[in-house]
């Protein structure tokens, strides 16, 4: 059975004890932000997880989204607990209070999509669009259409949606075709055809805000082209209610692996009036603020299901019985021992934990700097975190959602055949899992981002966000008692990342495909460093806590050996990678087309 | 769309160039064998294959099986293409023609079995499982019940099965509760429920002969009571024909993540007549026989699949147009350049191929070493396949099915999007392959039987099977022009797994816990070296060949680029694996089961 309960004591240790939430009341706006607030948030949206959202995941997989004559429905359940969840007030909690939200952190309203993508990934996708377009259109849109349209996609009773791929262009949209015409009421007609579109279409709210990339008259050939435009389903009426139907119009749905309580649509406008967001052909600007707010949601993604995936696996490890241990019976009383016993279980779990934790504890990083980026008074702060956020973006990205599919697939196997059959819901973490390592970029897309667009950025100050907290941590600790046989290790993986570094800056400038053909292992080595930093820094912490007077000595003990267990059995890929890296492009690249 | 050709130009390459099929002819039974006589095996294999198999893949997939009543119906199409299969005479091509068979080789219908898995896996496992029974019933049932089934069975009238789980047994078969009442006409009656029952049920054959674990009255406990059956669905009657339905009954199936086509069934025993096959409580013996063959037919199940996985995301990567290869356009015609131009996709494609090709040369380099144990006159050389054959078993079923599954996943990464829906069938790819690591013994179960019993079995007499070969083909070729190059890091990682060897035998004989941790990178570690000397190897064949006259250069040059591919980017996987092996238990088993 699917289990799962919000890690709320790995949270606060995230939150609280590594990465210092006390501090984030300093920041601008957060004045009232205190532990103790954070704490209570956590449990009532752990309540609303629980009690609302994950009864749904397994019937929503099975029910799916249907649709019939331009109309979807979700599956059923989901439109009562959408409308409790907008009823909570959680779908603001990450916006402007400027727009009726709650202004929370980053820090912790990340967690909370955490949680919710555990509990129901298919769920959270329609929220979770609504944020992406919410994200644009408050740093993108002129006054007025914020006023218009703001208010309710942060009260959550309209949704939002990001209309980019055609057809024929995906990842390449330089490609696309969708065009818009100006009126003479400046606004604009838009006509095309739009497909994999999230949340295009459902029964949740009473407006659907469509974001939409498409070309002006004027627009240059190919990606410097495209301008942004806010389409809805409705158009407001003078009283700001869903008015006239607009020219957009849902198609047909996917059927796909998994994710099947979202709908993921074919949308066609014809003539639909939009009205563009940002400037005239800078449109993938404006999408990208949206884009790298999704990416960054993504990643969670894939760390939501793993943690999901681990919870139930560790349930049946501890329960299904089956063999016994191989140094002799652990529980001789019983037909068998609970397979936890076995080295090669042992072995899956500690590595889906030593993953979901590594990843939990980097996302805390990244939102404390997004929360930096956007609240710090102090403007040097504020660029270090921009830096720091760019450039983990891709690796959040990728490396989260590859474990992710990872982790769901090791808890499948846990499970033996159990896990292969629908009953159990692992097969279905592995089908939702999927997903997100191919949208919102696919995480080849990532590494490209990584070595092309973020390495080389001023000439390689994002780096530094980076290289200098963990080459000082390193150096600072060699001789920690806990803490020194770890950054041994990680100093090694670190070397290998600094000379891969060096080799791509260096063969990259010279052949781009040299950069591509190191890409996806860089970005790897580069989060497999990232997660052996958190894991150090972590034991860290732990081994302080433990020693305070009542602390719950089991929990921190399971910290270090977790820590011990990344740096012995995980972190070593790094030296595969590193040399898969220096072997450069030459054999990747050998074969002509024909010859595959 | 699902793409697949037979890669018959690389099977003739494995079989007659690699492993020198010239020499088939000069083992018992097989003097008619000449090369050219399979080349017209195999060609009418991918006719049956292509024309009659794959069609039914996708639709099976979606249809899936149907269960009524006691009664399961296979997708539509799937009773015609078995009957073409049993009248073209394929059912019988691996068996002995004692009972009807064709006798063929391993070497040549494990390759045919690679097809069948390609196009259609969920079609194939219901012969796959009749040969597995066929296997043990030809090994250890008395002469009487071979001449009543076997016939029947080899002419695929019949089918088999293999009745091992129940709900609370899967892996620890000594908890199996089924249990058998002699009766006075020497029959016994089975009476108990089993789960996960591959074609249980089904209308592809008028009789469907079940081998069933039970225990004896007087059975001791656990895997040392457990005996074997054979238990018929319909009694034969004097005239051979089925008669009395027996009192065995499909009382449901499963619904799964994929093989959809093939039934999976809750079969109730009840008082069913049986015949003991093989010693009383010695029924794991028999079973074993059953399993080694299966075990070495899930192996190539993940080859299978991925070789049709990555077809289909050759024939993409070719015809979809995105974006520009980073060094410059290289079809300025097209509106984009085919993304087989841009780095990630070859380096996703190579990844594919060099798996898919160095397994299916390690493949026949088994099969090779089944017909030799099966085969030659020569006793020395008959107990050298048999070692290696045991030895390489559990590698085979592991490493094939990781590898296959990984594969499926790159090949829908490279459709992006359109992977991940239905239409374009590479979901059905990932989803079908993931069963291959869990049945017949999950991956795990594979690794322990690799270390708990090959390695010490003789005190290591198996593994010079593949240690001697290996070693002397790295000293012969140290300054040979080609295939130099390549020794060079395969000789660093069969060190690697020499060391680990020493290893697992010396702290693994103190403690089974130490062995049970470094299993499974132990299994993957041998799988990848043995990977890495079958691409020196097929790089030296290739280095010779391509200088003959009217040499298919291109063929050549790809196998030797893909053999560089492989040691440049695959194999320092090998390091990491031995860096996580010699790490140890330590941190792997310090939690406490409460912890997690």
């Amino acid at each position: 059975m699917q289990v799962y309960q919000p890690p709320l004591r790995d949270m606060r240790f995230v939150l609280h004890e590594l990465h210092g939430s006390d501090t984030l009341k300093d920041m601008k706006g957060l004045s009232e932000i205190t532990p103790d607030l954070i704490d209570a948030v956590l449990e009532e949206a752990a309540k609303l997880v629980t009690e609302v959202l994950a009864p749904l995941n397994a019937s929503g997989d099975t029910e799916g989204c249907t649709y019939e004559n331009g109309v979807v429905r979700t599956p059923k359940g989901f439109k009562d607990a959408y409308r409790t969840y907008v009823e909570g007030g959680w779908n603001g909690i990450a916006c402007d209070p400027e727009w009726g939200g709650q202004g929370l952190p980053a820090s912790v309203t990340k967690l909370i999509e955490e949680m919710m993508c555990s509990a129901n990934l298919a769920f959270g996708l329609y929220p979770g669009l609504t944020h992406g377009a919410y994200v644009a259109l408050s740093h993108h849109a002129p006054q007025e259409l914020k006023a218009r349209f703001l208010p309710k996609m942060v009260e959550g009773t309209w949704s939002g949606t990001m209309c980019l791929t055609e057809p024929h262009c995906g990842t390449d949209l330089g490609l696309l075709r969708t065009r818009a015409e100006p009126q003479p009421d400046g606004s604009y007609a838009i006509t095309g055809n739009k497909i994999f579109i999230s949340a295009g279409e459902h029964d949740l709210t009473e407006n659907i805000v469509h974001l939409v990339l498409a070309r002006l008259p004027d627009a240059p050939k190919g990606i410097k082209g495209i301008s942004l435009f806010l389409v809805p389903k409705f158009l407001p009426g003078p009283d700001g209610r869903p008015g006239m139907r607009n020219g957009v119009m849902c198609t047909g749905i996917e059927h796909k692996m998994g994710i099947h309580g979202s709908s993921t649509c074919q949308m066609s406008f014809d003539g639909a009036t939009g009205w563009l967001v940002g400037e005239p052909h800078k449109g993938m600007r404006a999408m990208f603020s949206m884009m790298n707010s999704e990416r960054l949601s993504v990643g969670t993604q894939g760390l939501g299901v793993g943690e999901a995936a681990y919870q139930s696996a560790v349930a049946y490890a501890r329960e299904r019985l089956q063999g016994r241990a191989l140094s002799g019976a652990k529980h001789p009383d019983l037909p068998a021992d609970p397979i936890i016993v076995h080295p090669d279980v042992r072995r899956t779990l500690m590595t889906m934990r030593a993953y979901n934790e590594g990843c939990r504890a980097l996302a805390g990083w990244v939102s404390r700097n997004l929360d930096l980026m956007e609240r710090s008074e102090d403007p040097e702060e504020r660029r270090t975190a921009e830096d720091f956020t760019a450039l983990m973006t891709p690796i959040v990205k990728a490396l989260f959602t590859d474990l992710g599919f990872l982790n769901a697939s090791l808890g499948m196997q846990v499970y033996g055949g159990h896990g292969y059959i629908r009953d159990h819901g692992m097969e279905q973490y592995v089908r939702d899992a999927r997903i997100a390592m191919i949208y919102e970029g696919t995480n080849g897309i990532q590494a490209l981002d990584l070595v092309g667009r973020k390495l080389p950025a001023h000439t390689g100050r994002y780096l530094r966000a980076f290289f200098h907290p963990v080459l000082d941590f390193i150096d600072a600790h060699l001789d920690h008692e806990v803490v020194g046989p770890l950054v041994g290790p990680l100093g090694k993986a670190f070397g290998a990342l600094q000379l891969a570094t060096g080799f791509i800056a260096e063969k990259g400038l010279r052949d781009p495909d040299e950069a591509g053909a190191a890409a996806t292992e860089y970005l790897r080595l580069f989060g497999v460093v990232a997660l052996g930093y958190m894991w150090a820094r972590m034991a860290k912490v732990a081994a302080e806590k433990r020693v305070e007077p009542g602390a719950d000595t089991a929990f921190y003990d399971a910290k270090i050996a977790t820590a011990r267990f990344y740096m012995d059995r995980l972190l070593p890929e790094a030296a595969a990678l590193w040399g898969a890296i220096k072997a450069g492009k030459s054999s990747m690249m050998a074969l002509d087309p024909a010859q595959f």
